[in-house]
């Protein structure tokens, strides 16, 4: 746990195509809130910097293999030879300096915006943030920690484990689990504002009320729990769990 | 359910930037499959197409808010107007065309590639696809059947209920439940090609070999089950039941 209790580097990556929206708000109160409390923040706004999401070919300056694309299998060999794209290499450079990650977003179909699908799907590449069994609590992220902040236009319940969309945590665990904590972070409780196209000025406010005691708290954030690889045998199957005698 | 035993209009969105990988045949292998059972077969082939998956202020012709951003309310407007932009366009003609849906991609960080999420934020557009309490069975593609076929590298016991990385079903939900059915798709089975970049050539064949009975035995699977409009209240609140007395 990096830095707990101490100043952290934050870096925040936002991703909604309205800079006067809400959501774009949170990101900049975020960075004003951390700031105040003494944090060093830094930002990617990937719609500001027109982020290209699609990763293809031409991510590598060299090729592995130039006959056959593994996008996986380039992106190690291009971490290591330093040949990534320079919009790439630019992420992470930020990714490696941040002891805290944002991922602030307006949630489009239970998932991020493409942008940000895009972020994730080419910055967080093999060789450096996973890969050769190091990944969950041996992820190339580890002692770093990392945070949801979305905005959304349901309502919380329906999304109660009765409600008509299901329960919100597992709808984020492709980002929550099997992105961020599957790389090493830890991943603190998510920031969710509710309602907000359809939701009064005053409303509005105490969400950012809300979000400021959220980040205020951050170092007494409980962390969600997933998967440890002591868990887990050599071929990742749940070991065999032998009965404590007493 | 349309067409249900008889010729089928298929749309496959495919997603893979390596035109040789085994994801990429999986959808030519449809196309030739469906098409020798009588179906007619239509692709986008993301990627090959260059499409764009940023969804913008881009998108829209004409705006019925100039000075402020809502993505949802811009779709609605210029789907009404006729003025969504024209790549936008020529895919919804393919999406009202076809009967079935197929999303044929790799899983990438337990979700879409960016390419293909951005198909989804940007064509399935408010207005036409759901709003205005149209959704689930209620959703402006009721009629229509979808379908995943999906390939990753990982192995079955590693998505089971105790599983590294849990269940698969309920990674799936973003799309199968939030998206697909949420616009109202009867949703089909998904095709999962486990592990494929670590096997043979023999065992890649045998999982082309399984995904061609899928394919042709379409008629039979059992859709899965989601949400109904008619077990929520006009809020979306849960209706509460009333005992049957007996």
């Amino acid at each position: 746990m990096a830095n707990r209790g101490h100043m952290k580097k934050v870096l925040i990556v936002s991703a909604h195509p309205e800079p006067q929206s809400f959501n774009a708000e949170m990101a900049r109160h975020a960075e004003r809130v951390l700031t105040a409390a003494g944090h060093v923040v830094r930002r990617s706004d990937l719609y500001a910097m027109e982020f290209n999401p699609v990763g293809s070919a031409a991510d590598f300056g060299e090729r592995g293999n130039p006959d056959y694309l593994n996008y996986a299998i380039e992106q190690r060999y291009n971490q290591a030879s330093g040949s990534l794209a320079p919009d790439i290499s630019a992420e992470i450079e930020k990714l490696q300096w941040a002891d805290l990650l944002v991922l602030n977003f307006p949630l489009w179909w239970c998932s991020v915006p493409a942008i940000l699908k895009g972020w994730i799907d080419r910055v967080l590449v093999s060789g450096l943030c996973y890969g050769g069994m190091r990944f969950y609590d041996r992820g190339g992220m580890v002692g770093k920690q990392a945070m949801l902040a979305l905005s959304l236009g349901g309502r919380e319940h329906m999304f109660a484990a009765d409600g008509i969309h299901g329960e919100i945590a597992p709808l984020l665990s492709p980002i929550q689990r099997c992105t961020l904590a599957y790389v090493g972070y830890e991943v603190l409780p998510p920031f969710i504002a509710w309602h907000v196209p359809y939701i009064t000025r005053n409303a509005r406010q105490n969400l950012l009320a809300e979000y400021t005691a959220h980040l205020e708290g951050v170092d007494a954030l409980t962390p969600l729990t997933f998967s440890r690889m002591a868990d887990f045998d050599e071929n990742l199957r749940p070991r065999t769990r032998i009965p404590v005698e007493d």
